[in-house]
């Protein structure tokens, strides 16, 4: 038994209560009968101790049996059939992916208590999140007939649901996969031809039926993305009388991966016997061969990427509060600023108070990200002005990348830095943070490699509406910054860094722009792109931060030292110091390293790589 | 099977035929009728050929296999014995420890063919390092009573051995270790009792006995680290007639570790039944209770300490070189800078390439540094000059700290990105990187931990023989730069990021000292001692790697681009350019981050990380 579940919820009830508008949120006509800021305490509360008391206790065993695969079946850890249905049954998963039932929760409520449940067993999740994608597109983009099969048994979580896009020899570039519809005498079915690899939750033993949005390519489409089309393929095809037959849909095996083992990671083979039906989503290819299947996909694939960032949250999150609690039991050593005090827990040492203190900054700055991102959600869906929907669209489209990439990036240094505390025990399996490395390596591939995520946001992000949506998100760190200047005290230093990095950012895209325009310097884009991305998200995560800082000074300004959360505020308020100190101060590196334009990647040939 | 050896020998031809005055050493009286630099290639090629051919076929079985544990007793893959038997019998294993054999390696040389076969079975090359260092250590300090007990079957690999330290409640304080020495009626020999942890090697089945070298504490020395003594310790008594028996010394586990899998991490207890016996090392405590075991141990932890650099150098290397061998295969996307050409293989991709080049460059400076320092220490071994003796010691005592701790820090996102580079199958363990990243991450805590070499660089090795060591090793950076400013063709800006370097680290170390000087900020020092160990050492490789790019701008000037050699040289250059232009400037700017002081480390309290 090695699982060990340490959540803290007080930074996200921070989030959710006292930094961002979510009373806001809460008044929309969709929300205002049913959640109040009130409510707050006790949802987060309540999922706490179901994270606890129902997903951690069998987290292990999503590594000790993990999921398995025999005679084209796959099969998930026995004890996760009952915690699965839990979670359905009970309203903290699929259900609140419908559109029409009331009551279900805001992105911004979701968000939060999804982060709390991954952390609780990061491996059985996606059995949920990918289901309830399915159950989301299929509302966004799916004909009655469809719905009428196939919905509620979605919404329920009865059946799973996957996201088929991977194939063998088409990972980052979807266009070129090579699975194939046929049309049949049913307009809206097709005959399905391919294989499909990398499908998270792509098979399972505790569903009847699993709900697979498989892209694939009719005949005459497009090449490329443009020419895909987006299917409904069960796993059992379900006759008029809802009775399920084979529809020639195998799981061939799944992997055997470095971590979330107890995730059925499959490889999916589509009519090998020309039997596997799809029902078409949306409409054909038009006369040019322009498809819709990439477009949707990109709906669920949003989800995902943000669900990835909080996965990489959730999981270092844990691994810190693992290593502190740890720190605190743990006796070693004697202090350097005080060798005669004698012996000590580790938790006094500087060392291990700046591992702590860089994931605690890192950590608090992902999830001002991520929570600020679900509310720009809750507003782009909800709100009734249909230029805050659309100023909260461009937010997110903005965002998006760095929800994706920044968290998943930093999970891997920052759960490493959580092993170091431990000495030789964090290389140990018996303790619970050499799993959540292994676990979170993934995160910074799929869903769109960290890579394209940085490639979507200088090359499409950068530019979307002429320029204009990025431009303006920029102006509005800038007016933060003008209305602020000063109003925060003690933090005068950590305003000026913020301003410094705005003001270089502006210079990094300036020169990574003018790079663009030559042929010959075109590829430094690439060359510079994920250290852009970074940049941007510690730009973002600063400006985030500060403006935390401006309900966290007035608090500790209201409160005793002695007061029970004056720690907490405290804390936050060091956090957020560090993270301007120590991480903003890269953007204004970056620039510097960006304006050299050193050649030597884009020299290099393929042959000095074999040295 | 996982597992592929990928490893090239190329750059580490460069270092010792190439940079450093490999000749020099060979020509010194112990080698000179040996060997020669024409021998090398030879020797080199040859240890790449048992590398790939013994070693490399039979490292999947450490982890499908692995080291196991029962009743007592630790086993090692069955494949290995012979192996094992195979590198100590044919003159590349312990024997080369001897100091009276003739024909022994010289460092430089054992220095690097370890390394390659570090590469080729990781978990497998701890059994021959950790017999080594025992070895060395007895002829080092061992009284001829032991050495006749011991010392051939050791040589020979007959016999394994340990060093013995770390205590479940002693990791890094070993000052705080419980166990005990009893004297008995033969002076030399003590009654041993006591417990110990994380003992690489510390169990096996394949040979008859085991000589650990163990720390004890004899009844009445000081408290501390002051007060330890060294005993031999063997598994099994050595009766005069040399029969072995019981020496009431068990292995009561092994460790379920995260990587490194075939390698056996024993949990030992001495004298359960009070019948273990040891053979003193050196002199008992004297009349203050000082005794001399400590200093003994650093011997064979300084070279563990660099043996950990090499692993991490060896296991980075071969994730690399595997990295750009799929690269090369592996089909997808296209190119930014040409999308017209079609798909390509992802060796072409901008990001792909700068994570090669990040890894190359990484790894190169890593193997400067330890090539200099398997250099620093045959001089000090074995140059007749008292003084090039001396200066070779000093240097030694500098770069141990960074050699320990550089390549094991890197080695965590260096495999990252090769990890990142092979896309979803990196997560695989069916591709050779996730292990490379499961094995790596013990090296930044054993053998003393990184922060325990930072603390060693500037509390310790800063200030030694008050301070003119370390000046004298950055006066000599100083005036190789003043010898070499324009000698190295279209290297100006580099050579000029050397320079800011050197100043700017210069000005860290007052920095750092003014911290020191007050006790309010004496703290700064923790906090910041890892940060300056790495841009210590990343000023050092800097150094190096110019220096070694005056070979490099010759042999280009002197080639034509198709000569076969071209490449090499071509991508060297480029990787110190890499090097000089992303790693290099880090040091000032994190001058920039120390002078700023920040204090939100120093001010947190327990209670903040509770959040």
């Amino acid at each position: 038994m090695s699982y060990k579940y340490a959540y803290n919820t007080r930074d996200i009830k921070f989030c959710l209560k006292e930094w961002l508008p979510t009373a806001e949120v809460l008044a929309y006509d969709r929300y205002k009968d049913y959640y109040a800021v009130e409510d707050l305490d006790m949802i987060i509360d309540q999922v706490r101790k179901i994270a606890d008391e129902v997903l951690a206790p069998i987290a292990d065993d999503g590594e000790t049996i993990g999921a398995t695969w025999k005679d084209g079946q796959a099969y998930i850890p026995p004890s996760w059939h009952k915690a699965y249905r839990f979670i359905q049954d009970n309203g903290w998963g699929t259900s609140n992916m419908s559109f029409e039932d009331e009551g279900t929760l805001p992105t911004l409520i979701y968000g939060v208590i999804y982060e709390i449940m991954i952390a609780a067993n990061p491996a059985f999740m996606p059995y949920v999140s990918t289901a309830s994608g399915v159950a989301r597109m299929m509302q966004l983009y799916c004909s009655d007939d469809i719905k009428a099969i196939f919905l509620d048994k979605c919404l329920t979580g009865e059946w799973g649901g996957t996201m088929c896009i991977t194939e063998p020899t088409a990972g980052s570039d979807a266009g070129d996969m090579l699975s194939k519809a046929y049309p049949t005498d049913d307009p809206r079915i097709y005959k399905i031809k391919g294989q499909k690899i990398f499908i998270t939750s792509g098979d399972r033993d505790d569903l009847e039926n699993i709900v697979h949005m498989y892209l694939a390519r009719i005949e005459g489409a497009k090449a490329g993305t443009k020419g895909l089309s987006m299917f409904v393929v069960p796993k059992k095809w379900v006759n008029e009388d809802g009775s399920l037959t084979d529809n020639d849909f195998q799981c061939i095996g799944i992997e055997h991966k470095m971590g979330l083992k107890g995730s059925a990671t499959a490889a999916l083979v589509a009519g090998e016997n020309n039997q596997c039906r799809g029902w078409l989503v949306g409409d054909p290819p038009d006369a040019d061969g322009n498809a819709q299947g990439m477009a949707q996909m990109f709906n669920m694939m949003n989800g995902a990427r943000l669900d990835t960032g909080r996965c990489s949250l959730a999981v270092m999150s844990n691994a810190y509060w693992n290593a502190k609690d740890y720190g605190k039991e743990r006796v070693q050593g004697h202090l350097l600023t005080n060798p005669r005090a004698g012996r000590q827990t580790i938790n006094k040492h500087e060392d291990v108070k700046r591992m702590y203190m860089v994931n605690k900054a890192t950590t608090e700055a992902c999830r001002a990200l991520l929570t600020k991102c679900y509310y720009y959600q809750d507003v782009a869906n909800w709100d009734p002005d249909p230029e805050r929907r659309e100023w909260a669209h461009d937010r997110i489209d903005v965002i998006t990348p760095l929800c994706k990439a920044y968290p998943s990036d930093e999970a891997w240094p920052m759960i490493a830095e959580s092993i170091q505390s431990y000495g030789g025990y964090g290389f140990c399996e018996d303790y619970p943070v050499a799993n959540a490395a292994r676990d979170c390596k993934i995160w910074s591939i799929w869903e769109g490699t960290n890579y394209i995520q940085a490639l979507d946001l200088t090359g499409r992000k950068w530019s979307q509406k002429k320029g204009k949506a990025f431009a303006a998100s920029l102006k509005e760190i800038e007016e933060w910054i003008a209305a602020n200047k000063g109003n925060i005290p003690g933090m005068d230093r950590e305003l000026a860094h913020l301003e410094k990095a705005l003001a270089s950012y502006k210079e990094i895209q300036k020169t990574i722009w003018g790079y663009m325009k030559n042929p010959e310097t075109l590829g430094f884009m690439g060359v510079y792109a994920r250290r852009v991305l970074t940049a941007t998200a510690q730009l973002w995560c600063g400006w985030l931060l500060m403006d935390q800082a401006l309900v966290v000074t007035k608090r500790l300004a209201e409160l005793a030292e002695d007061h029970h959360e004056y720690s907490y505020y405290k804390g936050k308020m060091l956090s957020i110091r560090y993270y301007l100190n120590n991480m903003v101060p890269n953007v204004w590196h970056l620039e510097e390293i960006i304006k050299m334009a050193d050649t030597s990647v884009l020299e290099a040939t393929d042959e000095i790589f074999d040295y």
